[in-house]
């Protein structure tokens, strides 16, 4: 795999403080020429799928060879590991906490290693913190990677299991899909995680979340003002959303809620 | 037109998920050697006026030959144009819908074009989504025009009219200009849309809102702790302020609030 | 000192606006490539000593010869100086109002100027605005620095004194520590300016916080959700955490708030 230079960070820091921008300090102090995108820093604590989620639905949009990091890692300074992913010409690096459950469960091909802490010498890595591997070995890891410096090889084994996602992936019958909102935009809109491809074959699509039956539509220009909605959205889910206003205010849900897809056709 | 590599994103998008992460993704793919500059990014939904205003107050302090990407966008995946405006030896690319109207309106010289849908082939454009033109119209059209691939002419037609504001310009007399709140800043600074010029001859400037009559002082540290003030702004529009405190809390006033500019010396 | 082209921006700006943005753009126009990291824009206003605080423990992870701009500035446009400051090969600019202290307090070596705002005609600056020096005097600056276009002694002078930090500096006795929380992180966790070497000699450190007695822990995962926690944190001062939860929000503590660290084995 040949390296982009390109690093995205998706992390629980939020945008207070400097925990991100030390990330970014570590990769240019040890990589001048990496170019650092920040993909999110508002996943909630103690939600990983989340992060998992957006990196498996937008890593595509970046260059192939970029360097993806996660970082919702509530066992850090424990036992838990680190895993490394490569899939489809791109590298993930997170804690193995369930995190890239989404993207592994849906990849024929990726390729998984575990970080060995004790072959970090060839890194020249200060003794790392308890509470902080983003900026102390994550950060440094990608930087030495897209630099090639390091391998792989060197600083990881190849391991075929890992510890799996915190949320099922939808439930699939002929005509009723059953899955999970796992994320609210900005606007309110409730993201779940039915890709479209699972309602292909429906005649007359519906989705079916606290006691609405909604329609689709293409976009929210076309639902009146206040009215809910179903959508495909940009990243290929199904997602809930009301014209000009708030899905997750109006309907009082977050993540984790029920959501249905059902062939109104069929009943 | 030269380009400087810059681009500059301002949307509605907030700081949630990885939806400004993306459009640089997608315009590093294109043009590694792009700059991308997030100019702002909590422009409410449903309020383009406010992408506009800052825009069009900002844009100067970049290098010549930026693009500036604006994307409040209610009607995307609707039948709206999307606009590209050449000004000052910038580029704005914006919905048509009401966005790019001041700095059009303060514009003798801009030159205005509509992008062509039909002829995006020669960019090589996936189908784009109905929901995020962002990442899949703006973003590669402005990689390529800063790659110098594509030029205005391959892609969009000069038009010569447009959707108008969404706010009035202000309404001016010999001793009275009648303006409109734009934005609050996140100290609570009400920031106008009545630029100083107006009241350069005015001999003792007032401003009334919200039933107080204020006078205008240089600067935040010249009045008592809790008073509220006047002032010309560091974007050389009027702003109203509270010392140490919010003014847009203390006078219980938000965007579209009237504020009038008097001059004093005439009543 | 060789400048490495690093430029980092630590401010009371918040996220919304282009208040950054064009701190950014007008640092590229006159240094294209310069490379500008936002370390944190959400110090609250009218509290220095955080901006302080989080420059004095991050800026060690940058490269050698980057530049730190820091901006919490109630005193903009007053007479208020500005301080440029070198210390272990890293150049500090800021407003002379206490928010380097704490950098100071800790530095046998730091040379400290004073910038001479007569002087600044050699960098060809527009008349700055009253009220965001961030944009008109700090950015030309580190620009023209970071460019080696004007060297410090072309528009600063070396000074001796300048104004002392906004809270004390621990208080110490053999085996007892009287500290603050200077900040607050997005997890709520109440971070001090306990130095973790101050309580090296303690053979049973605990923490006295809001009539709490607390252990010492290395991480997080360490601790029963819902409890709280003392630890040093990844910036090596003394922070007290809950977890799974909120510190700040289960103590009912924000800034300010005072911390002691005892040595329990000693009493």
């Amino acid at each position: 795999m040949k390296y982009s230079g390109v690093i995205t960070l998706t992390t629980d820091f939020g945008h207070k403080g400097p925990f991100a921008a030390v990330m970014r300090g570590v990769i240019l102090t040890r990589n001048p020429s990496a170019h650092v995108i920040d993909l999110a820093h508002d996943i909630p604590p103690q939600w990983p799928p989340e992060a998992g989620f957006w990196i498996s639905r937008a890593y595509s949009y970046f260059p192939k060879g970029t360097i993806h990091i996660a970082i919702v890692d509530p066992g850090v300074g424990t036992e838990r590991d680190i895993l490394i992913v490569e899939h489809d010409e791109h590298l993930f690096i997170a804690p193995d906490n369930g995190l890239l459950a989404t993207l592994l469960d849906s990849s024929d091909t990726a390729r998984v290693w575990q970080l060995d802490n004790r072959r970090l010498a060839v890194m020249k890595l200060d003794k790392p913190s308890d509470t902080f591997h983003g900026r102390d070995i994550f950060a440094p890891i990608a930087a030495e990677l897209a630099a090639g410096r390091v391998s792989l090889q060197e600083i990881s084994n190849p391991v075929q299991s890992w510890t799996p996602g915190w949320i099922d992936e939808p439930e699939c019958s002929a005509d009723r899909i059953s899955g999970t909102i796992v994320t609210i935009d900005a606007f309110g809109n409730l993201i779940s995680n039915i890709d479209a491809a699972l309602i292909a074959d429906f005649k007359e699509p519906v989705a079916e979340i606290a006691g609405h039956q909604l329609n689709m539509l293409s976009t929210y220009g076309r639902a009146k003002p206040g009215d809910l909605l179903a959508l495909v959205n940009s990243f290929s889910v199904i997602e809930i959303a009301k014209s000009e206003g708030s899905a997750a205010e109006g309907l009082g849900l977050g993540r984790g809620a029920p959501l249905i897809m059902r062939d109104g056709f069929s009943t």
